[in-house]
């Protein structure tokens, strides 16, 4: 079985064409091929499946097994598969996935193939109850909560999840594993939250580190990437165009004035191409 | 640039051949191979090496880019690939190491292919003065040792690196992080030690969950393996040839009377070829 294997800034898949993949259930062969040691190891698979929806359609299985809706980072790599082999040749498409139509839109470099990949990733909502989070009715920008004693000023917004942030002055010096499970798990969020810790580099360019809600310290969280950018609008640290800064590289973030949307902008690399050789 | 992935009981590489290998620095190869997400993702990488003192030559650069003197699963996996890629086509044969000349034995299946490789791991030395350890001379057998105000009998025996091991009712009930990092840095070892905790299942059958000085928790630990059998042999739990049952698979070993070496025989696998296409 001939894989090829990808990474949208180290948030990384194998990717599988299966031309009848549309009601399989990939879950085993997830479980086996995410397996670090003895498989190849990643954070799970995409499979590309034909759709009668739209040009193509991804799915996407984690290394657990389950199913996701949608990823920001699988999807730029999605593109840039679909375009590099090409299985689509118009530089926007319609990917159907669990979450809906996503429209990518490839930008194609010198050599012909996808360098940066844009996609439209909707409108996020800054009403409370619409995150969800307790408390009166209104926006959650620049609001003191307590954790263990000290008092953190949190931004909270949902870009399809529910995502909380706090400035910092340096996010390197920020243990992530003990304060985000805290922020996770405030009594507030009735559906937990996923929490960032952002430090405002300059009017565009902001640092974030992601605690992504039930799984942990992520390399690069396109959501949160999304809603660090927004916040940060919102708090008037920065314009509606922002750069920002993760582990591997760095995501570009629009949110755009007339429609009220969030385009992200990043890269996707092949790293190599296998033949899976285990039954 | 082509490579083959293998791991002998989930203890994986990455396989090269380079047949101007010979001087070369793997380095920082290794380390951008090794490394998940952005890598292929291993725990080193072999490179085969032709060798002007053996048949054939191992390099085996670990995933921080140092380079490892010899593994034993690495050499099986080894064995396994240049057999089966008929770069050697007799069953025993001499590879240089920077451990020495090593000598696998290989067993072929029924496909024509590898199936178990043998391993002569050298003599266990038992005197305490060699292992090393403090205290009176002799060996150190079932020997009483406190940590953390409890009792523990140890039995402690140089196998190529230290090796300790105390019995245990259940291998899976011991929290390995913790104690055996307090057994690894236990006072009466100058260069510390490796630490397993051993369940005795029958008079030729052990399981066994090892604590690598340096490295932590491993899947499978070759010198742990014969280190076990060896004590268990000394401890009078089992005989000579004894099965050690790790995470995912066993290794038969043979405490040879004749020779006074121990013999490790186990299995490699093939998981995927791969071609790397980043520079």
């Amino acid at each position: 079985m001939k894989f090829v294997k990808m990474h949208g800034l180290g948030n990384d898949f194998v990717f599988l064409e299966d031309k009848n993949g549309a009601d399989k259930d990939f879950s085993q062969l997830a479980v086996k091929l995410c397996a670090p040691h003895t498989g190849v190891g990643a954070d799970g698979i995409i499979v590309i499946v034909p759709s009668d929806k739209a040009d193509v359609r991804m799915r996407i299985i984690n290394a657990d097994g389950s199913e996701a809706e949608m990823c920001g980072n699988g999807i730029r790599c999605f593109a840039k598969y679909v375009y590099d082999h090409g299985i689509i040749t118009k530089e926007e498409f319609a990917v159907e996935t669990l979450a809906g139509i996503m429209k990518p839109k490839v930008t194609v470099g010198d050599d012909g193939k996808v360098s940066l990949v844009t996609i439209d990733m909707g409108t996020p909502f800054t009403e409370r109850a619409q995150i969800p989070m307790e408390g009166p009715a209104g926006p959650v920008v620049d609001e003191p909560i307590e954790i263990d004693g000290k008092t953190y000023k949190i931004t909270s917004l949902l870009m399809g999840v529910p995502h909380t942030m706090t400035y910092v002055n340096n996010v390197d010096d920020i243990n992530l594993p003990e304060l985000g499970h805290k922020f996770e798990t405030y009594k507030a969020f009735p559906r937990k939250t996923n929490m960032n810790f952002v430090q405002v580099i300059d009017d565009h360019t902001i640092k974030v580190h992601t605690w992504e809600r039930g799984a942990g310290a992520t390399l690069a969280c396109g959501t949160g990437s999304c809603a660090c950018a927004v916040g940060s609008f919102l708090n008037g640290f920065t314009g509606r165009s922002v750069d920002v800064q993760l582990y591997l590289g760095t995501l570009h973030i629009e949110y755009d004035e007339k429609t009220g949307h969030v385009f992200m902008t990043g890269p996707a690399a092949v790293t190599f191409t296998g033949e899976w050789l285990e039954d």
